[in-house]
Parts: C-alpha cells; structure tokens; sequence
C-alpha cells in the first residue's frame, strides 16, 4: 500500500487536537506536534507522526503527565537542573532549549539536566530551536537499550543520539543529528519488511555475533565497524550526561518504551547545552566562518558518480519537497489516525 | 630493532631540558612534555615523546613561540577566548583547562575557545586534567586535513579528535579520546611499514576509492564505513567548535605540520569545556551514577573470546606496564634522542 499524503499544517493540527483529547495541557500538545513535525517534514519519520498513537496512549496511561508542573532550578551561573515532572520529552526539551538559550545569552553557554522526562523524540528538534535564537546547540538523551558494547553479546547502550546545530549565514542551520549505532532500529524492521539484508556490522543476532538477516537480528551494533568501540565511547558519552549527570536511568533500566506498563513514569534525563556566539569569535565572525567552511566543503571534489552534502542538506531537500507535497503517512499510521478521529470526533489530517 | 626503554620520569626529565635549551620558557617545557609523557603512558605514541624532535624543530624556527604571553579574555560570565601568542598547544591547551575549571567552578560550567595556537598533542591529557580538578572535561581540536568526506575525493577535515573525561569513584577518570576518522594516519603508516593490508572502509586512494593497500593510501575515511557520514559530521562538529567559533584556520587551510615552512604561526584553534557534577546532579551522586554504569557495562555480556571495556580501560592498563617497564622509544626517536642530547650536553633518557 502506499502511504497517504497530508499538509504538515493539517498534521500539526491533528497531532495537537488529538493530543489534547488525549489530556494533555496546550503546551505538552504543542510542544509533541512540534517535535514530530520537524521529524515529519525532515524525513526522520521513526520519529515522526507515526509517534502520534503512542503518545496518545502513553498520556491516557499515566506514564506521561499531560499537565505537567514543571520546576527549573538554577543550581548556578550558568547550569540547571529541570524537573520535568513526568512530562511528554517534547514538553521539556523546548522548555530546557528556553532555559540554555537564556542562560547563554546571559554567561555565554548554559547547560541543563532534564530530569524525570519521557520518549525524547528527534533530538535535533531542540538543536535547530536553539539555533532558532542565534545560538549553538547540543543535545543528547540515552533511550531504550538496544545496542550492543564493542565485542559485547547483550543490549546495553541506547541509540544514543548526539545532536549539534549551528547558525549559519543561510536559511537553515548546520545541523548533525545522528545515532551513536550503525543504524536505528527502525531500519532493522524496515529490512525485515522487505526481505533485505542489512549492511555488514549493522546488526547483531542474541549471542552478538554479526549477522546480516534482519529476521536474526536482535540488537544494534555500535557506530564504527571493527572500530565499534568509537561509536560505543560516543554512546557512552551521551549516556553519561543524559543519565549520570541528571541521577536518571540508564538505558538498560529504562521501562521499555512498547510497554506493556504505560502507566509508570519511566525517568529518562537528558542533556540540552546553548553557547552564544557572540562569547566567542562573535556572531557575525562565526556566520562567515560557517560560509567559509560550507562553501569549501560543497566544492571539494566527490568520488565518481557521488556528491558530498553537508549535514543536514539531505533533511532540508527532503523538508522542501514534503512542503510541496505533503507528508506520507504509511497505511499502519493512517489507519490510527482514522481510529483516534473518529473517537474522538476530530477532522482526520487527510482530504 | 627493538624499540629502547626509558623510564617515565627520565622521558619527562629530557623532554624539558630538550625544550628549555630550544628556547621554551619553563611553563611551555612543563607543558608539552606532560601532555607527551600523558600520551607515551597510555600507548598513544604517535602523540606521545616521538613529537620531541618536531617541537624543537618548530621552536627553533618560530612557529611555536617557546615563552608567549599568552592573553585570557573573560567573554562572558562562563565563557572565554584565551589567545595564546603562538604558543606550544600543550601550554596553550594546560592553560585553558585551568581557566575552564576556574569558570566551571563558579558558574557550574565553562567553555574556552583558544586561539592562535599550534599542534595540541593528544586531546585527552587535557581532559583528563580537567578530572583532575573534579569536573567534566570536553576537548575538541581540529587538525591538518587528512580525512575525506563521505563520498568525498580529497582530504579535507583533519583527524579531528573528541576527548571527552569523566571524574569516577575509581583511580582513573572515564576516558574517550578519539579521532573522529576511522583510523589514524600513523595506523596507515606502520601498516605500510609492515606490508599488512589495511581494514576495510579505512582509507581511500587519490580519487577517493576504498583501498586496503597502504601504499595507495591517499587519504583517510570519515568513521562508519557505509554510514561515515556520521564520521564526517563529527568532525564537522569538532572543526566548527575548534575553527568557525573561534575564527581560526579550518583544518584545510592549516600550514602542513611536517613543514616545509617551520617558522610562520599555524594559528590553530581550540575548544575546551568543563562542568561541575555539582551543578548537575551533584558530585557524590555523579560518582555513584558512575560506578553503577561502569560496574553495569564491565558485567555486559562479551561475545565469544572478547572482552567488553569502558573507553581508557585498555589505555590504564598499558600505563600500569609501561610505568613498571618503560616506555618503548622507536629505533628512528631514540636515534633523534641521542642527536639531540648530544648537540645540546643533556644527560640522555636511557641507562
């Protein structure tokens, strides 16, 4: 089947109308709608509105407290600590990009520990927020496990991501949101789907040896190949700030995000850092300079056949197109959103 | 030949009257051979006491200003660009550890942009320094261009290393100090003295192609193989932090390390970064939230006949042996050792 197309904006409303029939506050709707939509429209769609019946059951159940009483502390100069309150991941993630952004306006960076979140989403939401203000932002959060150590037979680390986004004197910022794995899991299941086999060191089977058939694949390989151990260290990293330094769970105590218990909060942390250019070089200096470094690195020669893309390119291309003809939906979402439209009486985002 | 084997103490010994007598002022002599003496004890030895020689050659020749004044600038309340007057990178890289560690400890994070400094040696000995101090250390620098980007035909970032340190309950720090390609250039070195292939995915001929040949060894890949467009993107990160933020060179546009131009400034940037645990969720609970996850990680599951380790373990246990049996110095650097001890009256390393 192929999906269905819908405009982001009658996306965006149906996410928020559903969202808060679901029983979350405005804020929690618009801040989830927000982050699925910049997955949506940037082709990320793991973390898109496919997320859409999730959070809405994840609300209904109590895992997620729809109406959140947020407390940020401002445990010095610069750094803070943000209790979420079992908020939606969303909900606090552009609250701490408000709080760096105004630490760092103030002392030059500023960092925050979100504390007692949930399902983060797309990371690079809350960079390219940042960047929304002038600022540098970095954002890390660990999640479910599912990616094995460097020479290691069992899921420890999440898909970890690291993301970084930088204003740039063009449109849209430099953005690099990545999993610290090879893949993200959804890719596995894609495969499955199609009958594909994965990349080699993409996968692994439950005794962690390499395997190439999505059918035996149960875990992640770290980033890296034979060199996994980069990619672990960086999952590690990610780990260490999203969970050690805030006191949350580890990816391998985290409640598993398909339940079967949607009703118990599942403490995940996070980590959102701003820096203000003006601290540094300042800010026009860094806007020449990040000119200066894309126009080098779009004019450095390809291998035959390839083009070289800064990251973020691929997203902005792709954002630019679902604008002008919408964003699929595939069937197994579609057909959900047409269960939650007609229980909840809402228009469906679909003409 | 067998490599020779000196004691720490003596290495570091050499290494600063080496420095003194090629015209390094006393802090710049302390500096460069604490972080090279960091290097030769945890096995990293293309950063570690094989660089002697090339810092007297660039002291001597004015690259490197042997006693800079060097000038700190607090930007903002956490924030700060220290230009370091051409100094040694290991007395510029001391120095901003020292001035982050001081802002971190009154705004529970600080970040330290350098500027106008030359080749930093192994990122991690200043992250580790920062440990030492208590905090969190992030280290970033980038490097002459040797790394291709993805799908790219030429080199263009450098080897662009993320040292990332973390103070635990144990005698060592959490270390990650990795370059951000999928080996370093000295691997492709010794594989080509050695007549071994290389790995798959490590590094491309002049048009870019894969090669495993070491001889044809043009350029080095961006780690992540298939997916070293997630490599490329860290060390995009990495030269944006080190370069765009600080305005100074990109690592394309940096004067070749091995010369043959040894007298003009590299002017080389630098980003360095430290946080309080006790901003976050505090230091005790860090510690605790440290040796749960390491305690966790050492227990993973290993595949069949492999070991998992947590980033730096590997590296204190080679320290561990090199301090009961000396630190191998290749035939080519003892030689250079005996040249120099001999031109300048100093009492060799070696019994």
């Amino acid at each position: 089947m192929t999906p269905r197309r819908s405009a982001p904006a009658k996306l965006e409303r149906f996410c928020k109308d559903v969202l808060r029939a679901s029983g979350a506050d405005a804020q929690s709707a618009d801040a989830a709608a927000r982050a699925m939509l910049h997955a949506s429209l940037y082709g990320v769609d793991s973390h898109g509105v496919r997320l859409l019946p999730h959070y809405d059951r994840v609300i209904r159940g109590g895992r997620v407290n729809g109406a959140p009483n947020m407390a940020f502390q401002r445990t010095s100069g610069a750094a803070g600590l943000l209790n979420a309150d079992d908020a939606h991941g969303a909900r606090a993630g552009y609250a701490a990009v408000d709080h760096v952004c105004d630490l760092a306006a103030e002392q030059g960076i500023g960092a925050v520990g979100i504390r007692n979140s949930s399902h983060f989403g797309a990371a690079g939401a809350y960079a390219v927020a940042i960047t929304q203000r002038g600022m540098m932002g970095v954002v890390f959060c660990n999640s479910d496990s599912f990616v094995r150590l460097h020479d290691g037979a069992a899921r420890f680390h999440g898909t970890n991501p690291i993301a970084v986004a930088v204003p740039t004197g063009e449109e849209h910022p430099w953005l690099l949101d990545m999993a610290t794995s090879a893949v993200p899991y959804n890719r596995v299941q894609l495969y499955k789907s199609l009958g594909r086999e994965l990349p080699d060191h993409t996968a692994s089977d439950a005794s962690g040896r390499d395997t190439r058939d999505p059918e035996d694949a149960d875990m992640l390989a770290p980033l890296g190949g034979e060199f996994g151990f980069k990619g672990a260290g960086l999952a590690g990293m990610v780990e260490i700030f999203s969970a050690v330094l805030t006191g949350m769970r580890l990816s391998a105590e985290i409640l598993p995000m398909p339940g079967p218990d949607f009703s118990t909060p599942r403490e995940m942390g996070a980590f959102v850092m701003a820096l203000d250019p003006n601290a540094f070089a300042g800010g026009e200096a860094v806007r020449d300079g990040m000119t200066r470094y894309l126009t080098a690195l779009r004019a450095s020669p390809a291998r035959d056949g390839c083009t070289v893309m800064a990251p973020g390119d691929r997203e902005w291309a792709e954002a630019a197109r679902r604008r002008r003809e919408g964003v699929p939906v595939d069937p197994d979402t579609a057909a959900e959103f047409d269960r939650l439209a007609e229980e909840e009486g809402i228009v469906p985002p679909f003409d």
